[in-house]
């Protein structure tokens, strides 16, 4: 009831104001596009390159829906239907008119996007709140179900407004300006605060839609609030949104899924802030976080696609549009060559002053290749809650491993502390369910996130992380999981490869998770391995299950399996276990415990388990419990073990060999590790294991601080400098 | 018994040979590369080109080769074992080393050569048959486990010695031929004559390899032997095969993946012949079959990969190097740049006269596009045992309907007559198992046809056609299934679409099976659906199935689906259906019931069936009674009616929309078929159907002969020439 007598409220505040209108910021247009740009990008297009391939496309394109006229329906459909997608259509389609309108100076253009105004300025006054809003919503939009929709709608239609605002009559500059944009800004300012103040993304779209407007329309006021909040104090607004978002290397909480969508307001406001205020030096504001927010969003990527933590949809990666804007504003502010190479590869180009310089420095053959690097960025505003770990085998190598001590990432966040996904030859190998959800598909949950993303895809055993008496870490409670994040102990990238360690002691009560991963170059063999080391120490007995995820085939086992053949049945009751179908049950011998499968990179997977004959192997598929078939069929196993207080999880990730049935060759099917030892000297773990009859020796210096120091073992004498060392042993 | 006996007389007939020494057919080499390409191609190496690249490429991987030394290990391992591939690798490598002498003239490839050939000499002798051959096997090898892989070896060795016995000393060519040449031939041939003789792809092997030996050791009765069968009597023999095993439009009877197999020894036999005794027209023998044989080959792929029905490996295509030298003989033959497009694809150049004709018209951009056509290819030696058929949605376009009513194709067929597959985008839409194997990977029951080929992938569940009483085909019987072929009733390919009937009444008693596919464009809307329309007509009442095995994720049906949600069962107990777990069981209204699903080319797909109300609809999933988990976990749905004499199964599919969640947007996620109902007049089948809200008529007439007439269809005249018509209707 609340919302509905704000609106009328709203009403008399928008008839109040109908006098202003727009004059001091002078010049248009002047927000991420300046008259400046428009004069080079004018002049560019004598030149045959990207710069103009792109207008020329563009411009077919604007040419094609021109043709089609002017259609603004009436806000009817929720996310995916007909009146959504058209209203998104018609902002993308005002700002391409407005980009062609200064590049060709066809009046046109500028008209077309006139009267497409003038029509939402018909028909924006006559709506009320949009009838697809979730019930008790806190942000409805009115052509749009929920106001994010209609936060980006007002960052490209102030865009295109500005594009063509020098072309208009007064009459049409007053009917556009207090009849659509400014009621559409004050509603997604004061109509809606708790959104607007919001240090959240959806606040973001807001602060940079009305920021951009108050440059615009001449309100520096509402400039103002964009940037600290409606009351000016600071505690909201675009600044604290940078200050709280992003950790100090640029991570951004809910990971980079919602990193690269996040992107885009900043950017955008960023830039128009820049241009009209360059006395705010935003782009150096809290040490230049936006450049190292770009960077991260790259650096968080794997073959192109962005690595799927949390509620993450696995198809989206570097060539997504908001990166693109990224990249090139990331090579217009530092002429950094190695972001031309990702520019290369989404190959697409921004219509604007820097992607002027991108398209042109693209033409000119001066990309280099982008350095990938094995960081452990920092999560939290302060970026000492966890960390989200990237090792990589070496720069620009094939195999990536992410390792996640990082914090809950709100209510987007999956609890899956301290797990880990693998990747090699292109493709995922261990891996993440990453979101239960068809984007836009209206037959599934229209198009929304499904119920199995909260029942499966959220739940720890949808992790390759420890799930305790199959509960999910913090019990499923998003609020808890947003007050405790996990310790990064160490992390470390050298000669030897990477190693880090992170552990929490809140996802369970009177439990201790512990995790230590590493990916290992042994030089002599020309080959990676990963180590991982997970301790449980629990005040009280419990049932520990340890899932890994497999992308691929499942090739052999070198243990009885046990397999359901003529019925299977579901895991569990609860807790993403109903989802499970458990497929076969082994109990394998004390030693090594080793599963191979095959991925569709051609290359084999073999995970070896040091188990104590105490261990169960779960072999599972999800799908059970899925009435409408919405979730992937994908296999996994968990290692379980009951009634234990303490448990020490200790497994090799092999990569091995080539099946190449088209060149009809098979190598290297089978494992080539053949013994493994693990032993405790104080701090140091130390891990003996033969691969293909070579004998290596590794160490890891569990102690923070790790400085250098020697041990024996087996009586030869070792030194470490550092948390990694790799050993190929001699005298045995 | 009868073997052992027989080896101990050939060693005897070795002994008794042992003087004659090479001379007759005169120069070396004469196989594939004659001595005026060595001197075409010593000449193109002073330019640089793809023929250089190929030719420092195979030089730089033989000098790789070489520095290891030889090594000829004792025969030991089955397919994909140590032994079995290093035997593989060293014939490539002496077959690459006698090239690379040839080219660079330099003596120590031909010294190589020459040493692995003496031990290979020196071993042969001391060899029994292979340890790992199979028990009561007819045709083991010493080298390899199955004589096919001994036949291979000599196909290559034998060029590999011609490449260079111009070098060797008189006692080095006295050992070699003695000792090893002459025996492997004698061996493949008067010592296994029931596979020498065999018309079989197995017998194309051997008589390439002892015919080729025949010119190069002098032997012109071995050639006689290998053109006409050990008695000459023209029974067997490569010509026979080149009879028989190809149909008179090139298709061979087991289909593509057995085709490209087959193809290297024909190709590689014919040129030795053309090249030594060009008077016997091996190129024009039978209409120029050769051609026919390769071009059929590429015609039957789609995507670059080979349409997999029978037992076929995935990923097996068009670059598979058989084709490669397929290819490159078809351009030497043809000079038609259209096999350029196709080379390019290959990416591979052979070091021969031909593969230099072929690099140097890439290098100059002749490549034209390929046409990929609409084709119904006759089976069986006179093209008269029913076809396969392959529909285009326009030449070179996107989609391809397989349609096989074909007959068995011997040991490697399955029991799936009147079977079709459907593809689109690049990618499976409705989709055949293949073979179940892992191709050399021995922990995969060694790497050969799993257990699963025979008792899932050749059932008749496993493909798209209809199963009668949970019976397969023939009831699984190969004999029977070779003596009965399908007929075609008839083909056309026009201005509409391509339109293609085809029954069988021989794969049950008494029970008649006729399906007619149409692949119709609907040109008003840009788009193209397949018509299916399957009647089953029996003298007794039966269950009948038709499964529809489909790739990508389910997204919805206009109807409950009642979906297993705590347990699943294995569907059946036999021929197939133990293999299939129960995911869902549903009975849709009569009408149209609609299942929709998303493919991975970000398409979707509906099949619209019109229902009577009595048909089942079981959901299901491959992996049931798989205890190694050998099956990929597949899904299908099996639309059942039981205690019917007589039943039609009408069915639509529809590919619409798309899904792209990495640009964020979702099209035409739901079926736009609104209306479908059939009805016949005489031999005059008429489907009346709405899609997106246009009405449309598409008429088949039935009548093998087809002449022009017109009919009347709701008081409207209409006018057919041929077997199918497309009428978008008016007056409605």
């Amino acid at each position: 009831m609340k919302i509905f007598n704000f609106y009328t409220g709203l009403k008399i505040a928008v008839t109040a104001l109908a006098i202003t209108t727009c004059s001091a910021f002078a010049t248009h247009p002047n927000l991420v596009i300046t008259q400046s740009d428009v004069e080079k990008m004018r002049s560019a297009l004598n030149q045959s390159g990207r710069f103009n391939d792109r207008y020329l496309e563009l411009k077919q394109q604007v040419d094609q829906q021109l043709a089609f006229g002017i259609v603004v329906p009436l806000p009817k459909d929720g996310g995916g239907g007909y009146s959504h997608e058209r209203h998104k259509k018609n902002y993308q389609l005002m700002y391409g008119a407005g980009i062609i309108y200064q590049l060709s100076q066809e009046q046109k253009y500028a008209d077309f996007v006139r009267d497409m105004l003038l029509e939402y300025a018909a028909l924006y006054p006559t709506l009320d709140v949009h009838p697809k809003r979730k019930v008790k919503s806190q942000n409805p939009g009115k052509l749009f179900w929920q106001s994010l929709n209609e936060a980006m709608w007002l960052v490209y239609t102030i865009q295109a407004y500005d594009l063509v605002v020098e072309t208009l009559t007064d009459q049409d500059i007053n009917d556009i300006e207090h009849k659509l944009l400014r009621p559409v800004a004050l509603f997604l300012s004061q109509g809606q605060p708790s959104t607007f103040n919001k240090v959240h993304n959806h606040g973001t779209w807001a602060t940079a839609g009305v920021g951009m407007a108050g440059y615009v329309l001449d309100e520096p006021q509402w400039v103002e609030k964009a940037l600290y909040d409606l009351d000016k104090s600071g505690k909201g607004g675009f600044l604290k949104q940078l200050d709280m978002l992003f950790s100090p290397q640029g991570y951004y909480n809910e990971g980079p899924y919602y990193q690269r969508f996040a992107l885009l307001p900043f950017v955008t406001f960023a830039q128009a802030i820049a241009h009209n205020e360059p006395e705010r030096k935003i782009a150096h504001y809290r040490d230049g976080i936006l450049l190292k927010a770009i960077d991260t969003t790259i650096q968080l990527s794997y073959n192109g696609l962005f690595f799927p933590i949390n509620d993450a949809i696995k198809s989206k990666g570097i060539d997504t549009i908001e990166l693109v804007h990224g990249v090139t504003v990331a090579y217009g502010l530092t002429g950094d060559t190695g972001y031309l190479d990702i520019a290369q590869q989404q190959g697409q180009i921004i219509l604007s002053g820097d992607g002027l310089e991108v398209a042109n420095a693209l033409d000119e053959g001066l990309a280099t290749p982008y350095q990938f690097r094995s960081v452990a960025f920092g999560d939290g505003s302060q970026g000492d809650e966890g960390a989200l770990v990237i090792m990589r085998s070496k720069p620009n190598g094939e195999q990536a491993l992410l390792f996640k001590p990082a914090s809950q990432g709100l209510g987007h966040g999956h609890f899956d502390k301290l797990t880990w996904q693998f990747y090699d030859k292109g493709q995922e190998i261990v891996s993440d369910y990453g979101a239960a959800r068809f984007l836009n598909v209206e037959a599934k949950f229209g198009g929304r996130y499904l119920p199995e993303n909260n029942s499966y895809a959220k739940q720890t055993v949808a992790h390759n992380t420890v799930v305790v008496d199959e509960i999910s870490h913090f019990n499923s409670d998003v609020k808890q999981g947003n007050k405790h994040a996990p310790t990064l102990n160490f992390f470390e990238t050298s000669e030897y490869g990477s190693v880090s360690s992170g552990q929490i002691n809140t996802a369970y009560e009177g439990v201790e998770l512990e995790r230590t991963l590493a990916l290992v170059e042994l030089k002599e063999l020309g080959s990676t391995i990963a180590i991982d080391l997970y301790s449980v120490n629990a005040s009280q007995p419990h049932q520990l299950d340890l899932p890994l995820h497999y992308k691929g085939q499942f090739i052999d086992s070198n243990f009885d399996l046990n397999t359901q053949s003529q019925q299977m049945t579901a895991l569990g009751k609860k807790n993403g276990y109903q989802h499970l179908w458990l497929r076969a049950q082994a109990r394998p011998e004390k030693g090594l415990a080793k599963v191979t499968w095959l991925n569709e990179n051609g290359r084999f997977y073999t995970l070896s388990s040091l188990v104590n004959g105490e261990e169960s192997f779960l072999f599972t598929q999800v799908g059970a419990n899925d009435p409408n078939f919405n979730l992937r069929n994908e296999h996994g196993f968990i290692r379980r073990v009951k009634g234990v207080n303490r448990h020490q999880f200790i497994s090799i990730l092999e990569p091995h060999g080539e099946y190449n049935p088209s060149k009809e060759y098979t190598l290297v099917a089978q494992s080539r590790l053949s013994a493994l030892s693990h032993t405790q000297q104080g701090e140091l773990t130390l891990i003996e294991l033969t691969v293909a009859d070579k004998p290596y020796l590794i160490a890891i210096n569990n102690n923070k601080g790790a400085s250098k120091r020697s041990f024996k073992y087996k009586n030869q004498s070792y030194s470490l400098d550092g948390h990694l060392g790799v050993y190929l042993m001699t005298n045995i």
